[in-house]
């Protein structure tokens, strides 16, 4: 069989980790000998043994003489975890095959390195850009520290989030949403403005099976969280507030703070994405799903501030001038000045649609 | 083989006379004779000889014997030509499997018996479902001699159709653009408002290779139609403008009446498109689509006008409150009282998508 085919299944083994290993990156594992796979592994959870590691266990003695394929660099370095280049080199494997170099410029070719150091054949490159889109979140957080922004937003076909007494449940059919709670637990972060929390009170959890609970932020400079919200019912250190410098030491501060709410404070000038970004990203928070509304949507825009995004469109139409629109607040005087969303693709759910983007 | 390839084929062939047989129904035939299609035929031109005689023909005298696929019951009467079922008769065919009965109440059935007074096997029903959607603008036409009322708009994913200035070119890729030209030419005239006449001046013409031009029909009560426009330069007596009873006489009127433009009068009170589709139906026109602007598209939902449409979506955002939007006027205070698109699907035309619904 085509090397190709033993790097597809280790892609694919990678997405098994989806929304469980962040911030380290998702990858799988494929160890064949004599046209046999003996061994595959991917990589389960942030901190637990990387795919290489279960794939040369399962594979024991059989490895000897044989390829690895795995979709990222294997490690050089002692982390959470000692070297994988190192357990390759024992187990006597005696060809690599890696999808792309780790991202991480203290790390890049460090892998490589050490395994041809040692005699094995190392060849990068195979079905690289799958593997690089596969981790996009992992690629921009590691290098730059900032925080994959991805907007998740139902509309109807005439663009609105919501009729004009601000109703908008629901918009998309069943499918639709579900795979909403899908994106909830790949993401690891989801983001709302107050407006949304006031509004719609929203859980923001991962409602499918085994899904893990996203860290909730909302953008609230005049700290107006209600307490008896869902937002403010969660006691696992996972709900950040983005307030004003001013809302420091204040009666209300300090109750959301009893709830084990984090509070991080921003000049007024400071209350951009960008800089709401990078505060997150300092916390380890490697991505972040914008949930809304629409002022924040219309800045994440404004600012060109989207890595990607997922936008589900139902066949309804509100026709509604005063209903209100997913995104506003621009003056385009010719078409030719819109907006154009980057490398675009669509899925069907049942009758709704979404339009997938990413920056690249 | 199986009964319903051949009758795939005949629809298939049916098709080829898209755009060139209204307000005729699209049919096309198979004759078969101990496995093998021995001949085939489609209803190529309004008024010129039926898919059976072509596929007869074809056939001779290996027709005998045979069966016959057809995608709609053959004819018993004198129209345009001598009636199908008396040409199935002699050619000795034995069997004849055609899809639906006709529509029109006068024939439907009649084509039926008088082949099964001959002694000709005959069923009906086989793909059915599949035969009245191809022909949903003859269904319709023969039946309630109200044209098909089909709704073609390019829109950005915000629902905008223009710019605030007005400039709306170009929304859509060339991929749909040429689908509107595809359409153009399948449906048999095209209605646009007043306002998109005088903002883009288009030409209307179904520019691919052999393409038929539709009739063009310009919704104008103030009698503005501007002479030196595109719309009133041809001189194929395929122009009609629907005005006010007021503007009867005028000099205005005689100059258009001079272009072969022909002037159909309503009253204030009879501005629908419910009249406006009888007055273009009693002219034999069976279908009609609708291209804009915002006015008659809103005019259209409103008035549960719509048969069918297809909706262009480009992912750009215009992301401004004063661009126009494809559809408004309606005041919808919840997400459910929002009109839903019925019978929906998607196509791809690279980065564009459009959603297509019919009623039933």
């Amino acid at each position: 069989m085509d090397d190709s085919v033993y790097m597809e299944k280790a892609l694919e083994l990678s997405l098994s980790g989806v929304g469980r290993v962040n911030p380290n990156p998702m990858v799988g594992a494929v160890v064949v000998n004599h046209g046999q796979i003996v061994g595959t592994g991917y990589h389960k959870e942030c901190g637990g043994p990387h795919a290489e590691v279960f794939a040369l266990n399962e594979a024991g003695e059989a490895a000897k003489g044989g390829t690895l394929y795995v979709t990222l660099e294997p490690c050089s370095h002692y982390g959470k975890t000692p070297p994988c280049a190192e357990k390759i080199i024992r187990s006597g494997i005696r060809r690599c095959v890696a999808a792309v170099l780790d991202p991480n410029p203290k790390v890049s070719g460090n892998g490589v390195k050490m395994l041809r150091d040692a005699g094995v054949q190392v060849e990068i490159g195979l079905l690289a850009e799958q593997a690089r889109k596969i981790n996009r979140v992992f690629f921009k957080y590691i290098t730059s520290k900032i925080p994959f922004l991805f907007l998740k937003c139902a509309i109807t076909l005439d663009g609105k989030i919501a009729a004009r007494t601000g109703d908008s449940q629901w918009i998309s059919n069943e499918s639709a949403r579900e795979r909403v709670q899908y994106l909830r637990h790949k993401y690891m972060a989801v983001m709302i403005g107050h407006g949304t929390l006031s509004a719609d009170n929203p859980r923001l959890t991962a409602r499918i099976p085994g899904g893990v609970n996203p860290w909730r932020i909302v953008i609230d400079p005049g700290l107006k969280t209600d307490l008896r919200s869902n937002f403010a019912c969660y006691d696992d250190g996972k709900s950040l507030v983005f307030t004003s410098e001013s809302k420091r030491n204040t009666e209300k501060a300090r109750l959301l703070e009893q709830r084990n709410i984090r509070l991080l404070y921003l000049e007024g000038s400071e209350f951009k994405l960008s800089r709401i970004l990078e505060k997150t990203g300092a916390l380890g928070i490697d991505s972040v799903m914008l949930e809304g509304g629409r002022n924040l949507i219309s800045r994440a825009f404004a600012e060109n501030a989207l890595d990607g995004g997922e936008i589900f469109i139902a066949p309804k139409i509100l026709g509604d001038g005063k209903a209100l629109p997913f995104v506003d607040g621009f003056v385009k005087e010719t078409m030719a000045d819109a907006m154009e969303l980057p490398h675009v693709r669509y899925n069907t759910y049942g009758d709704n649609i979404s339009l997938e983007f990413y920056r690249n």
